[in-house]
């Protein structure tokens, strides 16, 4: 029999950086969440109501990701959760050393639970470790039960799905369990969460499987 | 006083392809729109109800850009509509080289209006242009006011902002005077068409605006 020579796949820079990230979150004891979604599924709606259901029991803080704008920097400051904002320019995703630079300036000895929220985008991020431990992808039922089918290297990669504006299901034509579906056929690990931040509906089991995640670290 | 000295752009790649086709379909008397917006804002449909609204009055043709899947393809194939679907992999935008492929399988003689819907995403789209005669971003009333803000780029960029999805206003927090305003000061020449695919409602001054620019070409 010949011999297989295996290729190992040597770490980019960017990979390199995000293992030095993970380890200092690692030894701070911080489970660090790296959020991503289209413009406008809500994740900082999804934080500030985190922040607000996890209160007394694990504190957050958070690295906000947009190409322009302090917008969502602002309203979790106003909610008191240390935030630094990052501004991408151009860029479509955070990327490992931007967020080293956010690491040094964030209170860590404060922080159990990090969330870092990228650009909003289904596609650039997922290819960008930061030095999360745990990948979330947001969607939200106004943008369709199609999802999955049309941005699956997103829904392949990520530990949990949360679907978020479940209270506007009445009011648009979404397939609830086709969209079940096409994340289960492409990741039948990923634990899926169906929630409103609007109605607080569903919160309380994401913030629970949250802080276990942080509590199992 | 010294000589200045002015330096201009080399067009790219990308830019001669663009202006091939755009010099192809000028040629063909067709319009050529290239349709941008957030994944899931609603291009697909604003591409189905104009073709509605346009009935007997202009001939769509459709280029659809996904990542992956054929899901909008077969919906515009099923209304009848010439149609070829492109799938980018994982590209977060189309470019001028893929169209021209696109274009050449199209029957170009029956059709007055082509629409390009490109990958879902608010920021790579924008810097590449295909040989489109107009830019239109779609937004969508779920995605909240402040997308002007947060993506610049492809608001400054545009001919006109299809705000959809106005039926369900009542159900969320928008403030159509922030998004409004926020579109105005960014690009003060972009006209703004409010509708909602859903009731139809707004929808035939859009395709009205649309006709004028297919017959003034």
């Amino acid at each position: 029999m010949r011999k297989v020579e295996v290729i190992t796949q040597i770490l980019n820079a960017n990979d390199l950086t995000a293992r030095e990230n993970q380890a200092l979150l690692k030894d701070h004891h911080i489970l660090t969440v790296n959020l991503m979604a289209s413009p406008g599924a809500g994740k900082t709606s999804l934080i500030l109501q985190t922040a607000k259901a996890l209160a007394g029991r694990a504190r957050l803080g958070v690295i906000e990701g947009d190409v322009a704008s302090r917008i969502d920097a602002d309203k979790v400051a106003s909610a008191d959760i240390p935030v630094i904002q990052i501004n991408t320019g151009g860029e479509c995703h955070l990327d490992a050393l931007t967020v080293q630079k956010a690491l040094k300036t964030l209170p860590l000895a404060e922080i159990d639970i990090l969330v870092i929220e990228n650009v909003g985008n289904l596609i650039c991020p997922v290819e960008y470790r930061l030095g999360e431990a745990i990948r979330v992808v947001v969607a939200s039922v106004p943008e369709g039960d199609d999802k999955p089918y049309k941005y699956p290297g997103i829904f392949t990669a990520v530990d949990a799905v949360v679907l978020n504006k479940i209270d506007l299901a009445p009011y648009v034509d979404f397939n609830r369990d086709a969209m079940r579906e096409g994340v289960v056929r492409l990741n039948p690990r990923a634990t899926i969460f169906e929630l409103s931040c609007r109605t607080g509906e569903g919160l309380r089991t994401w913030a629970d499987w949250l802080e276990s995640r942080w509590k199992n670290l």
